[in-house]
């Protein structure tokens, strides 16, 4: 038989299953408290509309809501999407907005369109996994920009522009995946002035922000320097992510490409998923829904943060968000938060070690993502209990 | 203003916008005729079922049908597609099948694992300018191998393989696009030989198989040779373009790659898409559906060969097939096809010129491709006498 292997590409090479995807295969087994996943609470999704969202589609547009349609995205919904962004401080008009699948599909068509082999892309310590599976294929560099409890360090990034010739800077600013961190306005200003005097480009990322618990909503870092910013967002969040909705604004000579780049990866995002969208939005039902969610999700954080103050010893540290889905926590110098998730999840708790998402994975030995939208805050204290107890045993047997 | 042209990857001199999809721009405007697009008739689409499938995907898998979901595909679906591919000729069971976005995301997907910059490609002459498109990024070069009426050569393909070394072979052998072609079961086995003799791996691209209006089913070379070759198909035809639902079935190493690399472009299809396609194949409305496209496509397809033989010259000739979406016209030497188009576009009836469908594009000058999917047979017969006109002006002119 002939195998394969002696065919892939040399890119492969920089591609990777996820070590997360394999982590939620355990998690997701059954009798396993899952703090490890990405998901929105299945509660969180507007099920009992999806009846009438359906019929609102169907009778609108008819057969055309199966058709093929424009690589751009479907009509309606890129009209809707023009107030849900002015709404969070990015102005475009209907041609200024590209739907894709996710995104997933946004990262992939910048990817595809921007990184040469070889090219450096400066990224946070820790960042989104997804963003450099997105990336990897295209075999670029990278390099991590010093960060703080307030996210990404603006002297930082101007010291490595400034030095190193940068293809493209990933940030998510607000709630990260997987911090929580958020930048505050001056930081966002600063590195808005630093990509205009450096003539550089942010892929910014912000699928969080309508996930606030407490505080004021920031302005996007695409309102303070909008010529030098692809906005990235999505409605996985605020409406349902199996219908792989994601949409970008960007500058019009990479809005160009990223098209010609889709055509030839998916040639559209789903019509029919885009019109549920467009009712969705236009009906007013996602502004009606947000509220919702941050009350199902508020109690949540509240409890794992907590949970983290019970159970966890005295030099553990973790994040405080304001919103999102995660809290992140980093243990004492030495703690092998990989090991420690092996005990755990023998005992039925599942997080994510969070050297995953690093560039430079020994920076993060000691960290863990916690999800805390995936379960109710009695489940979220008896899992933080169980892993507490772990690290008292890991403790105790140390000694 | 910054203009990031600059930043554009190497990789994008070989992207380019498809030159189709200007055509179809044009070919859509109100008023035109189009003979142009690759559109499977609205009325094709089991419209009157969806709002039943909705009720059953919500009534069966609720808030799971909005969820993120396993980047191999939804289960139910790929179970449902064990039975729908072996009625076609390729038996696997559930882990054997992957779902994507359209066979544009299987192509894409194909492409990133296997494809080194200049790698060589073989492909018919024309073939499949969507493959191109997925393909290019990649940076391949390509090598056409001989065609005739009944489609690729074997001696020819025996005769690149031996000399050149190849990275995989991509076909159509079915109704292809563009030309309609078939490759009868004689060639199939040769090219399964050959796979085999050489260890070549073969992308067998077959979306239009259930499009059959006379003849017998022929078996996927994916059935003669099933450790060679990648089968790849869709429901774009036979359920809804719209829904973005492909499918592979492919060698387990390849198959594992390409799960990693879907993962980082839109980490899984529509999971309300694919509940959907589950229950509209495990209802076995598919297979019901089937025989009423072809009775709405059977006279289309005849109207427009008794146009083509009603109104063009007799120096033009075209394929007769026995079921798909296009009929293939080439006219005598020195005609141009773009300048053709340009006539009759202006008197409001459109095609492609076929030369966009070849590699090297002056194989092709004198070709058209004409869909007979999307209009009603006197539209087509009006529609072909228009070209016929206009092609007599031009002669006319010419003396």
């Amino acid at each position: 038989m002939t195998s394969f292997e002696a065919l892939l590409a040399t890119r492969t090479r920089h591609m990777e299953a996820s070590a997360i995807r394999e982590i939620l295969k355990v998690a997701t087994s059954p009798g396993v408290v899952s703090l490890a996943g990405g998901l929105p609470a299945e509660e969180s999704f507007p099920l009992e509309l999806m009846e009438q969202l359906t019929g609102s589609v169907l009778s609108k547009y008819g057969a055309k809501a199966l058709q093929y349609d424009a690589s751009e995205g479907f009509g309606p919904l890129r009209e809707a999407l023009v107030g849900h962004l002015a709404a969070r401080g990015v102005y475009t008009e209907t041609g200024g907005i590209v739907v894709f699948s996710g995104s997933q599909g946004v990262l992939d068509a910048i990817g595809k369109i921007l990184i040469s082999p070889g090219d450096l892309i400066a990224v946070e310590a820790p960042t989104y996994l997804g963003a450099l599976q997105a990336f990897n294929p295209y075999e670029p560099e990278y390099v991590q920009v010093e960060t703080d409890e307030d996210g990404l360090v603006p002297d930082a990034l101007e010291a490595v522009l400034s030095a190193q010739r940068v293809k493209l800077v990933y940030l998510v600013p607000t709630f990260q995946n997987p911090t929580g961190r958020t930048m505050p306005l001056e930081r966002r200003q600063a590195v808005a002035n630093i990509l205009r005097t450096h003539g550089a480009l942010l892929v910014e990322d912000d699928p969080y922000s309508d996930l606030r618990y407490s505080g004021q909503r920031l302005p996007p870092i695409k309102a303070l320097a909008p010529e030098n910013v692809a906005y990235v967002s999505t409605l996985s969040k605020t409406f349902a992510p199996g219908l792989r909705i994601g949409f970008c604004v960007a500058p019009a000579v990479i809005q160009h490409w990223m098209v010609i780049a889709r055509q030839g990866v998916d040639l559209h995002t789903s019509t029919f998923g885009q019109a549920l969208a467009a009712e969705y939005i236009g009906g007013g039902y996602l502004e009606r829904q947000i509220p919702r969610i941050v009350e199902l999700y508020r109690p949540r954080q509240q409890a794992m943060l907590e949970a983290l103050a019970r159970h966890l010893p005295e030099d553990f540290r973790w994040t405080h968000p304001e919103g999102g889905m995660f809290v992140w926590v980093r243990g004492p110098q030495g703690l092998d938060a990989e090991r420690l998730y092996a005990k755990t999840v023998a005992k039925g708790v599942a997080f994510v070690p969070g050297k995953f998402f690093f560039v430079r994975q020994e920076d993060g030995l000691s960290t863990l993502r916690m999800n805390f939208t995936a379960a109710d805050p009695e489940t979220i204290d008896r899992a933080v209990g169980v892993i507490g107890s772990v690290i008292a045993e890991e403790l105790a047997a140390a000694r």
